[in-house]
């Protein structure tokens, strides 16, 4: 007899440390899993499988919340920017443990999107029997068939991420924001907010997503060093603006999670207003700058906590070289449409959490204090 | 001929080592000075000077938004959560240099207050103006008489908190809070959406808040004795939920900027999603639970950050003494209406990060990298 050294779940890992590694690498996997059969590059419509709400049930739709928890929260954050600025409706994004015991104004004309990778979290499903007693539609996403949350909601988009088994979501969130901008562009058209060229422009972006993701996992060496080199951090800073500043919410989440550094995101814009008297000589900041429109605002942010010392990570996009002209250190995704670049730069931001977790020798599939799903409020 | 040892500055800061410290001490009179000739005890009207927004102008107004940034954001939150409550229109608090980059939903039928203790800043500013290009209404509440922001807006509603000198502000909060109390009413009162009797209730609480910081300076020196004891801590978690959530944010803003401690403050049902993980032995937890509804809740969040080490620190209403069964330490503010409870307990806040800062030896008044108003964008 011989004792054979792995076990099932070593053996699911197929080859990676750790789940969560496995898992970022399956994202343009997922993502493509998510899209195929409700977008593709031969056919213009667009194919909500079970999702019902049509052109006559949506016309009376005045208020849009989107309500989770973690992650699935920071998915929320970017829905109601894409959801606001596509189908031109109010859209409020909360935390479920705030919203069901603040008295929301909601009515039969309000329709609620829950997000929640088990479709079992505690706190959302709680505020979506909330909003269905006050006559609201409920529309979940979740990754998980015959979850407690997608058995109650009128509308239901599955993120078809696969199992994701490491406690830090990464492809559950990617998939997440895919169908943001896939409700998004739907509402978008059939508001008629905007023109069919433009849908056609995010639609062929959003197509090319998994390859944005692949071309940000061949950096993946250059973000190991990174870590490696400065693994003893305790405090890191994100910063962004608009659609940069919702993903640095979730890279510093992820930070947090898996690394136990304490990192904080911040808009960049709020820094003169408190955070900046933080940030000393050697202050790590992570500068996401993907935006077009605030570009300029954020190279100026970068001078600023420079000019205090800190050591300056961005993200950019391709054609926006001059970004080195500022930053110690930049990575670039590729470039794309503006609203998509989430995608591309989250997953650098995994990585980034991933490889420092890894250096600083932490469990990185079950951090401490952590359970998968929370299913107690 | 003898060296006089004192200057301009020292003098007005009248026995006080410190202007921040001076300015604590005054918000009983700048509450007063605030409210005097708006509400009062013998009168059931409420009367708001320069405010021309009457039944009719409201009658059309379908939201709200409150803009701003660093503190007189958080006096937003505040204000987004007692004017839904207590007007039942939707209400947006968000940051200036954020949403002014975001196309925001803004027409006729729009109401945007504009909070700025200064007047002059810059986001504030030209979130304000972009708001009157698509005919919406702007209500300011500010500090200074006859500065940008009031010139520009439809209707002012001073803070009369006197002259600020220290860049962390203290009492322009609390009568920016004032201030949002007393349009919530206004407002509720309007749309009669609150009964006379309610009205009663807050007004009552209201006019008796000054009193209740007076009772919050009388424990200055318990709060003292905590900081001297505790000043090499570097990193701080703030804990709420609801209400409570908003002045937590306010508190560890402060902390930040005058200590230099890493706070960071989250709304305690998001624990579980992350933050938890940050959380071991000797941990200091400030958990805010003055939220009758929610008591309970934070009592379980308390109980599984303190399973995790963590040292609690709790602030409640004096009516619930169950708190000591949890916490280790424990200030109390004395009983009030729920909705009235952030005015006492960031008065605790304040005091806590003012002496962090004395005891670590921070330049209270002039916290590096920071200045008193943000004109520039």
């Amino acid at each position: 007899v011989f004792k054979v050294d792995w076990d099932a779940a070593d053996a699911e890992k197929g080859g990676y440390d750790y789940f969560m590694h496995k898992e970022i690498h399956e994202q343009p996997k997922a993502l493509r899993d998510t899209m195929t059969s409700r977008i593709s590059a031969e056919n213009e419509d667009i194919v909500l499988d079970k999702i019902k709400l049509g052109k006559d049930e949506l016309k009376n739709i005045n208020k849009v919340y989107i309500v989770a928890c973690g992650t699935a929260y920071h998915a929320g954050l970017i829905g109601k920017y894409v959801i606001e600025k596509y189908a031109r409706i109010p859209v409020e994004a909360d935390i479920a443990s705030e919203f069901r015991y603040r008295n929301p104004i909601v009515d039969e004309n309000t329709l609620l999107i829950v997000v929640s990778q088990s479709g079992e979290t505690a706190d959302t499903l709680a505020a979506m029997r909330l909003v269905r007693e006050s006559k609201g539609r409920v529309m979940a996403i979740t990754n998980v068939i015959g979850s407690t949350i997608s058995r109650e909601a009128d509308d239901v988009m599955y993120t078809w991420a696969g199992p994701e088994i490491a406690v830090a979501s990464t492809k559950a969130y990617t998939t997440q924001l895919t169908c943001m901008y896939m409700i998004g562009l739907h509402l978008g058209l059939l508001k008629e907010t905007i023109t069919k060229d433009f849908y056609n422009r995010i639609r062929t972006a959003l197509l090319r997503s998994p390859e944005d993701i692949e071309f940000v996992l061949k950096q993946e060496e250059k973000i190991r060093e990174f870590a490696y080199n400065n693994f003893k951090v305790e405090d890191m800073f994100f910063l962004g603006r608009g659609l940069d500043n919702y993903v640095a919410m979730e890279g510093s989440l992820k930070m947090k999670e898996i690394s136990y550094i304490h990192s904080e995101a911040y808009p960049a814009g709020e820094l003169k207003h408190g955070t900046i008297a933080l940030v000393e000589e050697g202050t790590i900041i992570i500068a996401l700058c993907t935006q077009e429109e605030v570009f300029e605002k954020m190279m100026s942010n970068i001078k600023e906590v420079k000019a205090r010392g800190a050591y300056i990570l961005a993200f950019a996009q391709e054609k926006n070289k001059a970004i080195e002209k500022e930053a110690d250190q930049v990575f670039y995704i590729k470039d794309t449409e503006d609203d998509l670049a989430s995608i591309g730069t989250v997953v650098y931001l995994q990585l980034l959490a991933y490889y420092l977790s890894v250096a600083r020798g932490c469990d990185v599939d079950k951090p401490r204090n952590l359970a998968k799903s929370v299913t107690v409020e």
